[in-house]
């Protein structure tokens, strides 16, 4: 059934990994056992001032978000719940360990010894970088085999980390929440891909396309996870201190005020002012994509609540009439509206950054402020907040653009009928790739026999007979 | 049908969010980036010091509680869980943004700025805030319109802020984890609302009004997130150091304790010795909500105990005697069973307080810990311990006062006939304001009849017949 | 139907431990309000210095993986997750009384004043102290009674401490993530007491063995939160800074390469190359087991990717291969498989630990760093690092030894008729120990259509036919 290449993929993959890591990963002095020398050394009163006590909560939400927000969003679907959350689970493990090398290369080899040594904000780095991978998974969930997923999330690390080092590194821009580097990319990337394998003829899966209801409280799982711990995704690694307190505050505000205008313009979408539960589970974290960038900004309370305000009614309205004519005219099938919920909203975040940046002054931020906000130091340390919007502007270009070209090449590939991807009328169905204990059609078959006076009824379950009733005529 | 007027609604508030926002909100002096110079100016040696590294992971528990914990708990009703979940997300999120300045104005409102500064600890109380009129939905639960919803927690977050200033402020009574200013308000306002829209016809919904397997085991996610961050609840705002770290404790082993007398309970209460989901689901938590006030006291680690083991007791006798009474003598339809999870645990929570509060010695506190627990300072610094347990038992009836009295006004602009409630035939039921894939007819069974020539199959819910199954022709 | 006994034992229970927790329970010096005067005398300067800063945050994840992680893992069978979630719950509050009062006595008990002075480090182990229990119940899920649970979970907690004490203590084992002392001993505990209560009719209850879809989903639930919060179970209790850090970054690492070697076994083992979800929801969690010992060891990132390899696919084989074997020629029993998730990943974890630990040098650690890591310190000062690995080796042999010896005398208690359990046709059923709403039957539709003289039944799913429901005779 076209799934047994991802097994010696696997394998070889992991064995790879092993070899690379001990060629090059090493712990940081933060967590290697010299940290006892490297206290001393600086001074460091308390071991609470190791990096891991600030950031090692945002971690553990970042990773929820990873794991559980990311995997059961994607489990509304009828019956494709165990490729939700279990292709989720695998592609995210497999991308984490290829980010920490990439990103490592690109960020933080040590010149001298040729390693790479990684601490709490590595880890964090990496999970960031599996997300890119795991916002385009839902554009073609439902449509793709595993190791379709895999080959697109080991391209997508790699183009991730090439497009933040271009970001952050060279055009020095600000995205701690990675609304450009992360959303935007991650969106586009997806989008292209569904776009280069297009499925005229999906609709012959249609009757798996739906959700059930419960297969919807799942999700719901997911869109709250995801969204209580938005606040510690944007502050993960913003500065220690007033860096982070502030990027919480903003998140927090902004995702609230998503909430409300989602509602709103759902309600106003169905002719009976009824509530559609795929814009609750998908437009209410809008917010906390658009504020990516500029979490960490001077963007006051109120200008998160304007975000948010926003981004609710775009990315609602999104679902309700860009969605149909992505599909219609652009033939793009996005099964689960990233457009709507990263793409756009990575976009506008990717924008109020810039604005935000650009309309940055000394007087609002403080003079060092200003300076430890945008790390206007080394080779930056003249540089104007008005160059500054230029650049985030700039940085948000390069992610599309990493996007839409990456997305067409790994979408050629994954064209290739190589890679076992299911039939037309078999998606969105996990009997392809999972062992499922009950057929698709639910509950509990008859068998109905004539027995001399009586018709028997045989009531038989997915595993066996079960009962009997019996039926007199 | 009737929900079109949450739209303008959500809008018109969120805007005038924005705006009262932009006049009064602002970072406070640890999330704003002036912050390097807060710390110079006070001599502070390390980012760790900013409060957001005290209470952020506190903050982050309540947080899921709220969103997570309330709304899954809710989830228990076979066709309720979008409601359960989706409402509560709705005015959690509603509601907070006017807490913060509900609180703000009443609690932190700069005489010379005319500015309200946040931090972390204001998302807390907002939180907090919150919680209390998601507990009130509890009562009314699947037998409102989310309009009624959003006017609720309008007036409930109003009066809480109004009460919690008594009390905490005026009276200077403690309350660490909400007993009274949140639990026991939140209940009795619930309750009362639940007086004022009794719906005598309500029996016409009772097909809906049970749980399904599944949406017991969705409940129990709520549940388990409650107990288990609990201890982050009564610990968020205590004193940095011991008070947080010994409001763990106690909630931690007072809990434990509640469970046990909650199991032997339900299974005396059948006669079959079985246990009863409901109770396992509820009365489990008591024992937090009781603990709300005491909790950062030296109420000592058996104390806490003994509180958990009357809770576990009193709150499942609560669900088996004391919710039919007050439905079929006081007329008072209480869902979620909030009178005994909430009110009654609530009081007890604040009688408890009063007499920790009233046996405090310096003996056992010692003197620089009685004041600082007490907050035995400024104006309050000649206050008794006899004298506080005095105030304590006075913030109890405050919050008794403002639930009833508040739940009376507030339910009789609810019982105006334009919110859009559900008739009574259709309480509990999502299809009212969702768009719902599948009919709300789960799980058929069948009757067949004869009758004529023909014959009849009738379709029954499963709890009205289950096992006949009889076809005679 | 027996299940009564539980009611005496939990309040006399409840009762005995308010008795003891009065009589040796007390604050330590961190959460007592004395803490400011500790501060003073230890020239403390912040607060943030409280052990609980370092600790909490971990904890509350441990906390996570004993509720919601070990609960709902559980859930997978169709009619059983009440039991799971609700026993789960049961008896982790019940055991970690004990616990605290088990522990304490044996490792903190204060000689001069007869007092154990708890903190959240105490909390935390306690938690670890149940997952033992927990374990256990994995084995003998669905063919016990409560109370069985209860008995096992007194006993459990009790040979628990003692085994804890002597491998810790008296060997001077280091076991952080409890390798040794959690997981070899609590499934051998289980594993053991399974063999003894060996039901050669169990087949009667196939019926109600396997998963339904939903359930799966559920149990995925509890897998992922194990396996995102491991990290902070094999940190929780390690060294402030460098050794939480370190045990964070080996264990997130190792599970990663977990998940694919687990995915690439599992679709080998199908002819079809699907996936199994058994495998997805426990194999993936064997390397967190396996890193337990080692995990605050300088093993190095690629090593401890190495650990979660071999265990990805040695737990993988264990559920194709070794379980059936077990269940047919050792008679033993193991509906969750912990043989394959806890004690076989524990017995390896031992030996990766005995062997990090004899293979640790001074070039590697760093003089203070060596010292630090394995305690080197007061009666222990001049062990040798291979002297600690042979005491490593001995610590699993006494894991291994009191799960065996002591599940066997456990067992044997378990099996007096008196306890209540269920008959061997209706284990793995929650109707037994539970009010259930709904009975196991599920839900039907049909098509009846005349075709000559017989009357054919169609199934059809919910979603394609709703309406139509004609009978022709």
């Amino acid at each position: 059934l076209g799934l047994l290449p991802p097994l010696p993929f696997c394998f070889v993959w992991q064995i790879a990994m092993i070899i690379l890591f001990g060629v090059f990963i090493r712990y940081d002095e933060e967590s290697d056992t010299h940290w006892v020398e490297t206290k001393a050394h600086d001074n460091i009163t308390s071991d609470i001032e190791n990096d891991f006590y600030f950031r090692y909560p945002s971690f553990q939400d970042v990773h929820v978000m990873i794991f559980v927000g990311f995997g059961f969003l994607m489990t509304f679907l009828k019956r494709y719940s165990f490729g939700a959350v279990g292709f989720n689970f695998l592609i995210a493990s497999f991308g984490l360990q290829w980010a920490l090398l990439m990103q490592g290369w690109f960020h933080s080899l040590d010149p001298q010894t040729g390693k790479i040594f990684i601490g709490v904000e590595s880890l964090i780095n990496a999970d960031f970088c599996v997300a890119g991978c795991l916002i385009a998974y839902g554009a073609v969930l439902g449509k793709v085999s595993p190791v379709q997923l895999l080959v697109m999330t080991l391209f997508g690390v790699t183009l991730f980390a090439v497009e933040e080092y271009i970001i952050l590194n060279l055009l020095h821009a600000r995205d701690a929440g990675g609304s450009m580097v992360i959303h935007t990319f991650g969106g586009y990337y997806g989008l292209t891909i569904s776009w280069v394998l297009y499925r005229p003829n999906l609709h012959q899966s249609k009757r798996m396309q739906g959700s059930v209801y419960h297969s919807d409280i799942f999700a719901m799982i997911g869109t709250l996870f995801l969204w209580m711990f938005w606040p510690s995704f944007n502050s993960a690694i913003t500065d220690h201190g007033d860096g982070q307190h502030r990027a919480v505050i903003n998140t927090y505000l902004c995702l609230a005020s998503t909430v409300l205008t989602t509602v709103a313009i759902s309600s106003l979408s169905q002719k009976t002012g009824k509530l559609d539960m795929v814009h609750i589970q998908n437009s209410t974290l809008a917010g906390g994509v658009a504020l990516g960038t500029a979490a960490e900004f001077m963007i006051s309370p109120y200008g998160a609540l304007i975000v948010g305000f926003f981004c609710g009614i775009i990315s609602t309205m999104g679902y309700i009439f860009i969605s149909p004519f992505l599909e219609k005219t652009l033939k793009i099938q996005d099964t689960c509206g990233i457009h709507n919920l990263h793409a756009m909203p990575g976009v506008i975040g990717g924008i109020v950054g810039a604005i935000t940046a650009a309309a940055a002054s000394e007087s609002v931020y403080g003079k060092q402020g200003l300076i430890n906000t945008f790390d206007f130091t080394g080779d930056f340390k003249d540089r104007t907040v008005l160059t500054q919007g230029g650049y985030q502007a700039a940085g948000m270009c390069v992610s599309i653009v990493f996007g839409v070209v990456g997305g067409a090449i790994v979408g050629s590939i994954l064209k290739l009928p190589i890679w076992g991807d299911p039939a037309d009328e078999n998606c969105f169905d996990d009997e392809v790739y999972w062992e499922v204990s009950e057929p698709a059609t639910h509950h509990l078959l008859f068998i109905i026999q004539p027995l001399g006076g009586a018709i028997v009824f045989d009531l038989v379950s997915r595993d066996e007979l079960q009962t009997t009733f019996e039926i007199f005529i």
